[in-house]
């Protein structure tokens, strides 16, 4: 099948070469050719435009950064929207508003086009094994058209509504993810003040009803001062914004939300922005009048 | 061997029975005598006091509600450590004060004995089923002796350290909880106004890098409108209440924690303190304007 394909980032750059190793023929479009260079020399079209890709392909996917991006790659002038072809489905797989993804699936629909957004998680590692989890929102057929190619990038794809619905699942992921990062680095730093080993609390508290991801995969990262990202802070901090607002849009309080988003500013306004999640550890301690002269 | 037991609760209950069920000869003492009536049928001896209990047995273990009953059956005047006998080593498994942990190990070692301390977690199933895991502090010979009465009742036998270890360890594990709480009550709270299916979510988030026990065994619970008690609100409120007071005896800011604890204490205010900690969603609930009428 033809496929465009725009967005070739770490994620992005793994998950399309699911589709081309499947055999599918890409048409491509990313705002750093470079990083596209792996694709186009395994056989992808270099495309100039969104515009371009959505002419020459029947499903286009896409993921990018930020919101505004997706606005601009479907919506822009010479957006994926303003492409006439053969193109009949587009999915965008960013975290990216809810309210965005419902705007795109009007507009889309004017031209009897479909569109899903089906955000993911699971990361790098899990966009280079295939084994990302799939959020997806938006027309059931179409899913159900798209579900085979899904299935080449993920493990775990579940349709979860109508337009938003993908993209209101991953907020509530990542609304999960901030009550666990802030038990993860806040029990760690108290296990430092007490004098306690930190691992060995890992090693025990991951197991009961404390027990989760972030304090059984990221906790060891902090224990070894490893910050290094697997998600980045700058990319959690948007997640969260958009959750906040999604939330004020409806008038929902959500308290614990938004005392960690205000958290993890504090991460990037000191500098970790490009940092792991983890790093939420670093803010606590500077909190804490610990400016990394010890490691506790 | 002839083993002293005092607080016959839910949880002291069902781990005595496995030290009886393994020959072992007790001595109980409870402020309410009929909840030690099983444990009696099945050959155990009753003691009017504390001081009794140590006057007759080799080790005490005790279980009790809060810091100031263990204060209370330790340091009473009628407490463990008043009663002249062969007692040797005291086990607290009470989730108490770090600080209390360690004045009744320095008081219990004037009269040359050892004083644990061991909390537990795993709740009334584990105690039941001898899953408990229990995190230990004290003298680490004396945690030797021990070792193979824990391993009649629970699973996960940690020792972490010199006497406070044990509950700084407990500590540790119940504010990763308040995390894990705060997101999964705040992430379910979301899905319903974004009008997902709940059960779905669970199903998905559950899995992948915002997994965690909450999520994965209290969610489907509050799905279901489920707020009956694994474990106490109240008893949670008391947990998170010393990690916090113990934090700020060493200047430790864990502004997430008290965040959650403030929280629990309106899941209290509106009349929920006997109810699971999955209760956090009423007050939730109420915070955004639903009491109850309706179902999100």
């Amino acid at each position: 099948m033809k496929i465009g394909w725009i967005g070739t980032g770490v994620m992005g750059a793994a998950m399309a070469g699911h589709l081309q190793a499947a055999g599918h023929e890409l048409y491509i479009f990313n705002r750093t050719r470079s990083k596209a260079e792996r694709l186009l020399r395994d056989g992808a079209h270099w495309c100039e435009l969104p515009a371009e890709v959505s002419a020459n392909s029947e499903i286009v996917f896409t993921i990018v950064a930020f919101p505004a991006d997706v606005e601009e790659v479907y919506l822009g002038e010479t957006g994926i929207l303003s492409g006439k072809g053969p193109c009949k489905i587009l999915v965008d797989m960013t975290t990216s508003r809810p309210s965005l993804a419902q705007r795109i699936a009007r507009s889309a629909a004017e031209q009897g086009i479909y569109s899903l957004d089906a955000p993911v998680s699971g990361g790098d590692i899990g966009a280079r094994d295939g084994t990302l989890a799939i959020m997806v929102g938006g027309d059931k057929a179409a899913f159900e058209t798209v579900l085979p190619l899904f299935q080449l990038m993920g493990k775990t794809i579940s349709y979860m509504g109508g337009a938003g619905a993908g993209q209101h699942t991953k907020m509530c992921n990542q609304i999960l993810v901030a009550g666990t990062m802030i038990g993860t680095c806040e029990s760690l730093l108290y296990a430092a003040k007490a004098g306690l080993d930190k691992q060995s609390v890992i090693n025990i508290i991951g197991k009961g009803a404390a027990s989760c991801w972030s304090i059984n995969n990221l906790g060891p990262r902090i224990v070894r001062g490893d910050y290094e990202p697997g998600f980045l802070v700058e990319h959690f901090i948007k997640d969260m914004g958009i959750a906040l607002q999604e939330a004020a849009a409806v008038s929902l309080s959500l308290p614990g939300l938004a005392l960690v988003h205000q958290l993890y500013l504090a991460v990037q306004a000191q500098g970790h922005g490009r940092s792991g999640t983890q790093a939420l550890m670093l803010a606590l301690k500077t909190l804490n009048g610990d400016n990394g002269s010890n490691n506790p």
